[in-house]
């Protein structure tokens, strides 16, 4: 069998069996408590581990795109959440042919979305879920109010081609649990039924079943891990799956080396949630920083190591992101053990509409 | 004719007359000044520009890995200069199988890279050019001292297959002329001829006549521009070719909008050079600000806006960093005064290794 030493650098490999305890750890703990579980597949972007996850008790996916919704349709996924406001009727076209083939919910903020996929939806006879999205304290998208969840909620519920579902939000805050409870409330108050509330976030993932609102987790990094979930302690550095063997190209200075990994391989996105610096963690130097990128370059100060890796050493990198990462690869290694078990295509990258 | 207003989004477009602008310019510039030109494709990664570079007269083409180097190859690119260490007898063997086609030049800063390529070049029965890499005071790659040039260059000179060039330097500081014109120096002390000294980077592009010693200009992402280039005031807003179309879809507060263009479509790459904040200009709203990106969402202040896009319209961002951008596109829309001329496909994306 090959080994990963024989591949030529850089290179983006997975370990499936991290993968597989990440994806136990995260059902198992849905399944313990009642939760229904629904990954996010913009971490991995690929057909063969989106059946893993619904072989291993996933209600469905989530997608952000619909470039990558149909990928995973065509791959056989048969229950998709788009948890991204799709506006114009280009992409409601597009949403209302793919409900036509599979179950599809939406979440949405605004008006426009509701009435834009509600024309499609019944010019085409289909039934799209909507669910409402909900700011609860990250500040992206979403209402600002339980009150406005509710009156969005009306309104879906009053257009053709549209099934209110529920609520949705990202990530899972402390106050999240609190905030949808209140829109349900005001929801159900105005006698509709709140069936799904959906939450997402791989940090807070182990913390949806407190507040007894949340009904389905959404995560997607935990399955492949990286150097934010290190930092948020929701991946272990052995659970990392997601890594990148890069070549040690220059050693120009005594406290400086060189990889032939940068901004094109390791992604240039900083760690999330903490202040941490840095651009991905080396593993057989845990003291080398990553201290800076070019497209090409990784730059490496080895001050910290006696004496550091030679021109020609291979190194393994935790990249800071695997969302990002996996996004800049057009295949993936995957292994068991450092022995090689396919090249795959990473089916869903760069699907940005 | 289609115009751009017709395309769904995000999307990546390209202004063909504004590339020929900024083409013209840059070989104007090394034309007056007797300085060869050889482009750097990591801006656009397409072949049909860099067709248009040496049609404008460009001596070459530069490449950093040997992917892009084949994509152009086979896009009938002659004379290709590798700017980056090949290290390891695969990548060796690569290079020398194209340099048995076309003119073939490495840049490296140590005997590790020289005596691989020797030994590749060597067995092929081909010749491969050398340049030394200096770091004249960037601190990435490049040997340390002109000492060390000139004693790599005695190495390079003394192994079969390889054939020692000149000099090479990225990027192009004030102080590079005075430490190549040093390099030069020893190096001719010794003997060999230095043929070419090599100079690259955009910011700096047009002072590398300054000092007469270099006698070649690389640079790239002169012929997009971005907002490093306005930052750098190397490329004029009017001028920059590369632009992503994005819809506002969610306007959750009266101070923030959100587009459709996150990190995987305008790059998270900070602007260069410079401490300049934010993730892209948006042309039609210069008072936006894009404080922060998720992978798919661009979260965007719109306070200073009175009252700043809807959901649905359509705005018009100058990314932070062409090369970045590019890299996540596998298309890129091109059309001359909003009419579009055709789609390209972005050819040598990806091509890490």
């Amino acid at each position: 069998m090959l080994s990963l030493d024989a591949l030529d650098t850089p290179v983006a490999t997975v370990d499936l069996d991290a993968v597989e305890r990440n994806i136990a750890r995260m059902q198992g703990y849905c399944d313990e408590h009642g939760l229904a579980f629904r990954p996010h597949i913009k971490t991995h972007k690929l057909p063969a581990i989106a059946h893993m996850q619904v072989e291993a008790g996933a209600v469905g996916i989530t997608c952000q795109k619909l470039g990558e919704a149909e990928v995973m349709e065509s791959a056989g996924m048969r229950d998709i959440l788009m948890t991204y406001p799709l506006v114009g009727s280009a992409k409601a076209e597009r949403l209302a042919a793919l409900a036509a083939e599979v179950v599809v919910a939406v979440a949405a903020d605004s008006e426009r979305v509701a009435r834009d996929i509600s024309s499609a939806a019944a010019a085409a006879g289909v039934e799209v879920g909507f669910l409402v999205e909900c700011d609860t304290g990250f500040h992206r998208t979403g209402v600002q109010s339980p009150a406005d969840a509710a009156a969005l909620a009306e309104l879906v519920e009053s257009l053709p081609g549209l099934r209110f579902d529920g609520l949705m939000t990202y990530p899972t805050a402390p106050e999240s649990s609190a905030w949808l409870g209140r829109a349900r409330t005001e929801v159900e108050a105005r006698g509709m039924r709140v069936s799904r509330v959906s939450a997402g976030g791989t940090p807070s993932a182990f913390t949806n079943h407190l507040g007894g609102v949340i009904t389905e987790v959404r995560a997607g990094t935990y399955v492949y891990g990286d150097r934010s979930c290190i930092a948020s302690d929701s991946v272990p550095l052995e659970d990392c799956a997601l890594r990148v063997r890069a070549t040690v190209v220059s050693r120009p200075s005594s406290d400086r080396a060189i990889l032939d990994s940068g901004s094109k391989t390791l992604t240039s996105d900083p760690v999330a949630w903490t202040g941490e610096t840095g651009h991905g963690l080396v593993v057989e130097y845990p003291e080398a920083h990553i201290y800076a990128l070019s497209e090409e370059h990784g730059h490496v100060d080895v001050g910290g190591c006696s004496p550091g890796p030679d021109v020609g050493e291979v190194v393994t990198v935790v990249p800071n992101h695997a969302c990002g990462c996996t996004n800049l690869h057009d295949e993936v290694v995957v292994h068991r053990a450092g022995r090689v078990v396919a090249t795959w295509p990473v089916a869903a990258r760069g699907k940005i509409r």
